[in-house]
């Protein structure tokens, strides 16, 4: 059985820049937006052309360079945005308008002053006038996290009747559980007539630390796009990282569920966007991180050396990185040290190994880690007879 | 109805300091320990005392310091790592052993060339070693995340009669999904003669992304305690992360769980552990990242000034940071400017506001951010007859 696509939006460009200290300047955009393409993402959300006379000329840049993925721009509900946003999107081979306005109570209430049929009103006005500009119209329901799943429904309702192609749902908040943000999926295949003429996306942030799961929870539920970025960048604690629900996906065959990305570029990606926005990944990043594939402690790292599968599913390959690392540090054991030392020239019989360990645990205590120069000198002035096979 | 306690297990010194480049002295190890005990941790696992003869040292020294937590040290299955550790501990209030070994088949014939029979003989007689040193003794059945449950079960069973007053169930390789995890904790509590008599653990890593989600998914299912580290840190990708766990329990009320943390310790404890152990935590890293509570965007901004609780779904105080903050830049708004302005002097009506915003654009265009001293040279070369309030 073949497996169902996910569609990967990816957001690196809009929300994902939206963060202090993030700001790109054209050119940078414009070879991240290269790099998006050929990575294989479906959708480059390139920006919100209305926002300043840079973005919008960004987005132009943008629509112009993409040769196989869907440009898309944001928009408020507001004509006027929806015009500018089209105007910057007049180049793009596939273009999407991604309009929408909040839909929960509170944003209702506090951002808008307003009530949930004029709400409903403004959202089926801004999706139409935007399909008088493009085929392709994401409606976002911002909030829907925290919206009232029947007033939900009747949102997602109107705007597909209204000609909305993808229904984006986003935990605007990050303030779901998994099993919350799946069910509201469900809740609204099942509830909204229509649902099939449209596509589910999840939008999830991580302020709880559970923007992955919850996209995960999503596509499990029906949705068939996720919103995300490289490196899960994005305001406050950011969004989903593309890296981890691509790789949950191929590590997981049983879920039937596959992307169109290249995984051998995520590494390089993950660097590219790093540098260029100066905003640095974590090394216990997953997937991505310095760390991610490095194995210090010695119970790991003998398991390692009998068996990489003992501690990694991943082969550090598929997402490009060369090869998982044995690091020595105080914390390793025999089998990293004598595996070290054999690269690094020395064959260590048993007893040897046994006298050159008790060396190395007085040097390791003192530093981070152990580097191959420091192995010769503790090697050397162990005073064991050695064999050198180098 | 009060809410049920799920107990911290922090690791930090442990499995959070098996990191190339993470290594902590004596000192600084006492230090955090002293921390984590203010924070209200319920176990401090110090270390691996058989690893070296400074970590023995280092748990020798935090089981005499630490006042209210209960002090764990690690072990494998062999008789020699448990004397070690009970030697190291013996000065602690609250000592637990932490013993254990592999029961996922890939473990078993990889790492042991054993086979189950012989692994929950040995499962037995460490448990059954340590309860002759310790009362504590919890149990780890490593890479349970890939272990047959039924054996699984069985592994459990026996080492519960052998006196084992906690089962760690770690996902060593981060390979769960939250609801495979989840169903493996629940088929524990169904299937386990005597389950009543341990409390079920939750060690989850994050290669996929999915540590906070999956200890979750274990506590929804039964597990009564969770193994985590300050900033997620540890081994690969790291460990679940303290401060998500603890700030999910408490925003979502309704799961009718808590814990003991003072939260309003987590984001300096979280400075502490980055600065000592030199690993930085990215900006945007759930509740801790220097972003977790910066909103830069005008949609959001405009949100957040006229009502908090509409982008933000934590006080920052909560967590111990002073506030969250409006950081100007090309995606702000005029709610975002207006904010600012006046708190730097300049109360702006409509029309002025209007005009100060196009050359803000201009001049955000072309910075990362837009600070408080920009504002006045702005706002004093847009050439506005000014009615400043300063």
């Amino acid at each position: 059985m073949s497996k169902e696509i996910v569609q990967i939006f990816d957001t690196t460009l809009r929300d994902g820049e939206q963060v202090p200290g993030c700001k790109l300047d054209r050119e940078q955009k414009l070879v991240i937006a290269e790099r998006l393409d050929l990575l294989g993402v479906n959708v480059i959300e390139a920006g919100f052309p209305v926002s300043s006379p840079g973005d919008f000329q960004s987005v132009e840049a943008i629509a112009k360079l993409v040769k196989n993925a869907t440009v898309c721009g944001l928009t408020r509900a507001v004509k006027n945005d929806i015009e500018v946003a089209a105007d910057a999107l007049k180049y793009a081979k596939m273009p999407r308008i991604h309009t929408g306005i909040g839909t929960s109570d509170s944003h209702i209430k506090f951002k808008f002053n307003s009530n949930r049929e004029a709400i409903i009103e403004r959202a089926v006005a801004a999706v139409s006038y935007a399909k008088t500009f493009v085929e392709d119209v994401e409606f976002y329901a911002e909030d829907a996290g925290r919206t009232d799943n029947e007033f939900l429904a009747r949102v997602c309702e109107a705007v597909i009747k209204a000609g909305a192609t993808v229904l984006n749902i986003p935990d605007t908040t990050g303030y779901c559980l998994p099993d919350e943000y799946g069910a509201k999926m469900k809740y609204l295949r099942e509830n909204v007539k229509g649902i099939h003429n449209a596509i589910l996306s999840c939008h999830c942030h991580n302020d709880l630390g559970l923007a992955t799961a919850n996209s995960i929870a999503g596509v499990l539920n029906g949705a068939r796009q996720i919103e995300c970025t490289i490196n899960g960048i994005g305001e406050r604690a950011g969004n989903t990282s593309l890296e981890e629900v691509v790789m949950i996906m191929r590590q997981h065959p049983d879920l039937n569920l596959d992307t169109t990305i290249n995984s051998k570029l995520l590494y390089d990606t993950s660097l590219m966007v790093s540098s260029k926005m100066g905003m640095m990944v974590q090394p216990n990043k997953a997937i991505v991180g310095a760390n991610a594939f490095a194995h210090s402690s010695g119970i790991h790292q003998d398991g390692v050396i009998k068996n990489r599968e003992t501690y990694e599913i991943i082969d550090p390959a598929e997402v490009g990185v060369t090869e998982s690392s044995i690091v020595l540090t105080a914390r390793s054991g025999r089998a990293a040290l004598a595996y070290r030392a054999k690269i690094v020239g020395y064959e260590l019989t048993k007893t040897q190994l046994d006298q050159v360990y008790q060396e190395f645990l007085k040097y390791a205590d003192t530093r981070k880690e152990v580097k191959d120069d420091d192995i010769h000198q503790i090697i050397e002035t162990s005073n064991i007879d050695l064999q050198s096979i180098s």
